[in-house]
């Protein structure tokens, strides 16, 4: 039924189109076709650095492995904190990831957030947590006061090279996530990660997968 | 810097621009401006029918007004329920929103209802609940088992037919909400429901507002 004069085919699309043909164009159709998309919901957790460790879990303890992440080298460590906000309200159980990191970090969606008390906490990249709030960080062994390092992650997609140039996009580009299903959304502002070990990867939080229905669909897409 | 060969103008935003001109053009452009967009979100809560009121808070019992809405004739009532899911679990001060309906309803957000155990509750325009799942529900004076009726809301605009003419849309239509902020995002499938008292003024849920950050930016856009 579609005409020239009534089309609905919108800008990205034609972007689409265009790089798929040029692609088949440059002989790379054949083994340059679009690579999986795995998109993911990470709950609230922790990154904890050296120092925080030795004081949560005693000094030298390591983290052990309870579930390897879809990114190798990463994992659900078995050792949880306790994270005390700003109403004195309390989550049990969060689940800290690793390896170790340089710096301490917590990740918590809005809604964990405003249940705790942080009516307005920062979206950030992970690692960017320069002025961010502080919170009180319970383990079996000690306690810690964190003086900085709660967030909300920006949604982000994880990539190699060999992704990026696909998508042709770089370090720090944003790129889009349309999500289908009877909640059907689109992220705007998915950043780009680019790294040599990773696998194509969107991570979005808790609240982002439910207001899209994540678990309901496997309609998702991402482009320039 | 722009030239018409790298124009980055969508087609949603040629549609708008052309509306704009219709309207200006047909002489409604001093008094058809846009009208004020209110997004809003809800939380959960219940609509109760005249059965369930008189077991939950007695025969005869009236709602009574703690709040109004946005929307007039509507309210937040002082009446709040106990509701119990299918995993034993439960969710106290659950408000019941005024007047009444021909049947009770249940509106969680996703985190409310993986909490609870309805692992995939339907989303539905409000009033259509032929099919899901039930609840106890807990009142002060009485137990219902609802049969059927606890739903997510699917996102959704009120407006009046002077509203709706201006977008031009119709009842049962789907327009796009764009939020910016940090987490910009559009929600693809936004249901139109048009009735003669309403103002203009989407619905969302907690988990759509937080994952938006609905709570940090001003800048929403709606748009067929």
């Amino acid at each position: 039924m579609a005409s020239a004069g009534n089309s609905v085919i919108d800008r990205a699309t034609v972007e689409r189109i265009v790089r798929q043909v040029a692609l088949e164009y440059l002989g790379r159709g054949s083994n340059g076709k679009a690579p999986e998309l795995v998109v993911q919901a990470s709950s609230r957790h922790m990154h904890v650095c050296r120092e925080d460790m030795d004081v949560l879990f005693g000094p030298g303890t390591e983290l052990t492995v309870q579930k390897p992440l879809f990114q190798e080298g990463f994992y659900a460590a078995n050792e949880t904190v306790t994270i005390v906000g700003p109403r004195s309200r309390i989550i049990s159980n969060l689940r800290i990831l690793g390896p170790m990191r340089k710096e301490s970090q917590v990740e918590l969606a809005f809604t964990d957030a405003i249940m705790l008390g942080f009516s307005d906490l920062p979206i950030r990249i992970s690692g960017d947590i320069k002025g961010t709030p502080g919170a009180v960080i319970v383990g079996p062994k000690g306690v810690v006061e964190l003086k900085q390092g709660v967030i909300r992650a920006a949604i982000h997609v994880h990539m190699n090279p060999k992704e990026a140039a696909y998508f042709g996009v770089k370090q720090g580009d944003m790129m889009k996530l349309r999500v289908g299903g009877a909640s059907g959304l689109t992220f705007n502002k998915v950043h780009v990660r680019i790294d040599a070990g990773s696998k194509l990867n969107v991570h979005m939080d808790t609240d982002e997968a439910n207001a899209c229905g994540l678990h309901l669909t496997k309609d998702v897409e991402i482009f320039k």
